[in-house]
């Protein structure tokens, strides 16, 4: 690990320690740290890498520059770009940050990476080039790194998910995950449905965990089991694909839960494509609560998260932690049925 | 205006105007620099501002520091965030701009402002601060203020819309800008209708008059006029308020082109609600070409603009300007009409 002299509290890196791991002259790196000289780009990034890898910085003022507010907070996704255009969550999402941003003159400094390695070494990079004062975490995840090493890198961070106040991380969320998905299933079994399938996310994440344990728990405690779970990647194709596999069934489910409103309204238009009615033959639920599910016909049933403001008590406490004043970050409530016009009584 | 000092070409301001501007004393000013002392924050603010707006940098270090690649770029939108929130079309923008940022490493700053001078005053601190290597501007306007701001801040920048490859800020977009609508205006003749509406975006946006120009043209050379043509803010009430507007006519339009998907996906919902069928009662057509529309039943008629590869061709073209080997930044292609089940023959 390059950062290990910061970690093992050795001296402080030299300039000639810079030099040497990047392979040029001491006159080099101060070139490049005073934009001088002809180097080539790749060369003055080789530099500024090395630099900040050993923890080096050229002078007092600019370490305080780099230690200025920067008035930014990062927000890293780690999804498909795809997935990104196609879910509104995180248009919500980055809309309840913005508005508590905005105001302040914040802004929000969007990164798409693939794993949650790429999303470290990023952290390691904004933090020793001072490109932000926080980060919001999404999609927490089982040993997830990422609390520990930011905690390291001094840079104050939430995550969004479980409500965790104590944690080195403070967790960001509404109370009670399962909650939502609970009265999803007493919902449906109020309406005599037996036969209901859930569409989930990826196995990996926690949230997708959480709520599948919780409807499969619904059930039980009722006497009744899965028709199925069928996790997909949160992708539209993955979506059709898993409904279209529910309808094909010889004894189809009469309801169907997806784990988010995106593929829910995906799973309506493929029902109703294969000249199934909704509600009537087939029951559709959602997650999110996004506006979309207001503009359907028919309305989609749904659980509200209130995406826009567990993101705007993030970014609250955010700013609070980077110092402002930033009222209250507390969230009062819990994710709640939002029963509309997608699901009915049972077909007999 | 503040930055006059360093357009007129005076000496370099010193330590003292920036401590006069402030109104502290010098000694305060390099406590502000270095991170010392006991400087309230709203103070080293101040301190910060002013040194910004004389152009004054407390040590060549911390110049070269600013002037660094910061491998980020800015996106200023100018919406409400309620909107923002609700109109899918800024994600599949943001998707197509952090496809070419995302493997080079780079992030995108998102900033949410009200007006045009809030975002003015935005780019002088970014630029002043070194934030950003470069800035991806949206919404159009006449008079639009923003190329030669962007010019005197010698931030590299592109502007979405109409192609202008040779403007100061060169343009980048689809050609033809109008021709999506007149494709719809004959796809919708093509079919029988002849009580066509329009629902608009604001008015004051460029694509929005030239849409609607074009619309008015179209209907104009087959010697029909619009049935009537309505402007809203984007948002999901506005939809539904003209939609409600436009059915509750004595003899109602046969066919409504929305100005986006998502105000035609409520228009859609709206028309069912009211117990229209859709398209046998009344055809909808959209413009944008988002991934919902597919999703849908009936899916919807609309226009491809091309949104993730119009972002994704503004993204390489300012990383090109940024220095960045980016690839070809052309677009070849026009906004197409993309006929689906949402339109269908007029009504006797």
């Amino acid at each position: 690990m390059p950062t290990q002299p910061m970690e093992s509290g050795r001296a402080r890196p030299t300039i000639k320690a810079v030099a040497a791991v990047a392979g040029v002259s001491t006159a080099a790196v101060s070139q490049a740290f005073n934009n001088k000289g002809r180097l080539s780009e790749a060369t003055r990034r080789r530099i500024l890498d090395a630099a900040m890898d050993l923890g080096w910085s050229p002078s007092a003022p600019a370490a305080a520059l780099r230690s200025a507010r920067t008035r930014t907070l990062a927000l890293v996704v780690r999804r498909p770009t795809d997935v990104l255009g196609a879910d509104p969550h995180f248009s919500e999402l980055i809309t309840g940050i913005e508005g508590e941003l905005a105001p302040r003159g914040y802004g929000l400094l969007l990164h798409l990476v693939t794993d949650v390695d790429e999303e470290s070494t990023l952290y390691e990079r904004l933090a020793a080039e001072g490109r932000v004062d926080g980060a919001v975490l999404t999609d927490a995840r089982t040993d997830d790194p990422r609390p520990a090493l930011l905690t390291r890198l001094g840079l104050p961070a939430v995550m969004l998910g479980a409500p965790d106040p104590d944690a080195a991380v403070p967790g960001v969320g509404l109370g009670h995950q399962g909650a939502g998905v609970g009265e999803v299933v007493d919902h449906l079994l109020g309406l005599g449905h037996r036969r209901i399938a859930y569409v989930a996310g990826p196995a990996e994440l926690q949230h997708t965990r959480l709520r599948r344990r919780r409807f499969e728990d619904g059930l039980r405690a009722a006497g009744h089991r899965p028709f199925a779970v069928l996790h997909t990647d949160f992708s539209e194709g993955a979506a059709i694909a898993a409904t279209e596999a529910l309808l094909a069934a010889a004894d189809p489910p009469t309801a169907i839960v997806y784990a988010n409103d995106s593929m829910a309204v995906c799973g309506i238009g493929t029902a109703q494509r294969s000249g199934l009615r909704v509600p009537a033959d087939v029951s559709v639920v959602g997650y999110d609560n996004l506006p979309i599910g207001r503009w359907l016909h028919p309305r989609l049933t749904t659980v509200d998260q209130q995406v826009q403001q567990v993101g705007a008590a993030a970014a609250r406490l955010l700013l609070a932690r980077c110092g402002e004043d930033a009222g209250d970050a507390r969230l009062d409530g819990r994710p709640r049925l939002v029963a509309r016009d997608s699901t009915g009584p049972a077909p007999h």
